[in-house]
């Protein structure tokens, strides 16, 4: 009989799915970030539910009001990458009868930070009795059903851009797990963008208002599955001719003599978001970024051959489907 | 350092409430079963998420359909509880690594089966690694505001009633936990109601419909904490002059010489609606729930002293503030 770690977090999926019954008329498909619910008038109940596991998901260090506001970070920037501002927060949370109320007070604060940072509102919740912490969370936000931005509507000439630079907490998690070092500073910088992530809710917002862009996902299972996440959605492949790698990751590959495209493609749990934009909009979707503070970052093209490559140092190489799998790591 | 077992739930949440920024305008507080956000022109988007952590809260002998469908049902019960239909079902399942593929699979079909009994479907979810399988479910639906059955609305004169009778649970629980026995027929009956629980959704969409109802609850925690949240929101005491005993409780208190008042105040796991009609409108009340298949049982009244009592064999009893606590238990 086989165990869901011999089989991976996708191919489980797809089998859970064959025993749902579809919601007739859905505004977004099944393998998009987000779940929606029509309202009727173009209007989209958006939904999201994300959990975090303490004995998997929360590394070294970081403290109870870090996970918590994390737990929301992850389920708004879902909402984020399809253009959607999260109105509530939701939390179901699950705790072992020995954990010390103050954690659970810092958490409770961790919660209504990172709501408050999005402007959003914690609105409700639920305790339980469990053996490890587990924050589940819940995010709802309203959208324009025409606006929202999808993995499916990426096009062959679109241009293929980030919000932002890849490959820090992939260092982050090589100091944490495996020991490597760097300068302080640097490992500051690195561990800032694990316990202090951001959502691009912003930038998602504005991207969907200017309607230059033709498919959007965030990247927080890391930017190489995002764009195989992507092709599934789309029916396209992806030529990555310039790397998105953060000034820290180059640093560090560096120091360390690493690859840094194995650093930018192949981490994780980074909330960027990578989208397409249509040839002729991408002046239109970079002014939209530019006005809420954020530069849109070109790594490539969309292509009709179901490839993924990138150019490392002239050298094409393939990207492959591989980053995170919860229960194939 | 507290434990969160020194201090209980009801405690818990109350000192994580002190950390969170209240939402403007919210249709009703955070002390009811369900969130909600207003999405204009009177009308509201319905909240609710629920953990069921497998250890602690799942029984010898539930299968996993059966815990993935009880997950639906009870967070279906706490909308039908303010009169709400769920749209809409999303899961965020923890499991161990090795757990096996099928069980995540008949998993599938009970979120399915359950969602479906009520109309609703199953939109989306999610999967992470854990201890020990975690299921988090999440309803959604949407709310005309003005005929929302909150817990706040009972006054001193209105009458106290319920969907049905209580006491199987907290009896089939005493055949699961502490070995009690009882005819084969009677303890089918007893363990069905834990295996495969109701949610009253078209009976509390009838009772909102009918304008009558002044305040509604749904009764998970038990019969007795049922009545001390109701007080607790709505400022009021009751007077229970006729205990809703389940002919099935009944039988099983008299095989076991037990007191049948005890099965059930202070059982819980029962998703029967405890809600308070104004006076002049008990005959609309009953009618509603008649059209649905429904019995409207009184049990007594609604008092302005803060009191809590029950008659059991002419005898004036306390109902204690007891029953499900997840971490005082």
């Amino acid at each position: 009989m086989k165990a869901v770690a011999d089989i991976g977090e996708r191919r489980l999926i797809d089998l859970m799915m064959r025993h749902l019954t579809p919601m007739p008329d859905m505004p977004v498909s099944f393998w998009d970030d987000v779940s929606a619910v029509s309202m009727g008038g173009g209007r989209a109940a958006i939904l999201k539910t994300d959990m975090l596991v303490w004995q998997t998901d929360v590394p070294e260090g970081m403290t109870p009001f870090q996970a918590a506001r994390k737990a929301v970070v992850m389920n708004f920037s879902d909402l984020g990458s399809k253009g959607v501002r999260p109105l509530a927060f939701l939390v179901s949370l699950g705790l072992p009868k020995t954990l010390s109320v103050e954690a659970v007070e810092e958490m409770a604060k961790g919660f209504d930070a990172g709501a408050r940072e999005y402007g959003a509102y914690v609105v409700g919740g639920d305790t339980n009795e469990a053996g490890d912490v587990v924050i589940s969370g819940m995010a709802y936000g309203v959208a324009d059903e025409s606006k929202l931005m999808r993995r499916s509507g990426a096009r062959p000439g679109d241009i293929l851009a980030t919000t932002g630079g890849f490959g820090k907490t992939a260092a982050a998690f090589k100091v944490l797990l495996e020991g490597y070092e760097a300068p302080p500073r640097l490992i500051a910088s690195l561990l800032e963008s694990v316990y202090m992530p951001r959502a691009r809710v912003e930038e998602g917002v504005a991207l969907a208002e200017s309607g230059a862009v033709s498919a959007s996902m965030d990247s927080s299972d890391g930017l190489a599955i995002s764009l195989h996440d992507l092709s599934r959605s789309s029916g396209v492949g992806f030529r990555v001719d310039r790397l998105p790698a953060s000034e820290d990751s180059v640093e560090f590959a560096e120091i360390h003599d690493l690859q840094v495209s194995d650093l930018v493609l192949y981490g994780g749990e980074e909330y960027e978001l990578v989208f397409t934009v249509k040839p002729d909009g991408l002046d239109v979707a970079r002014e939209a970024l530019r006005r809420v503070g954020c530069r849109l970052i070109e790594i490539g093209e969309v292509t009709k051959d179901l490839d993924f490559v990138c150019i490392e140092d002239g050298v094409e190489k393939p990207i492959r489907p591989r980053g995170w799998d919860h229960f194939k790591v």
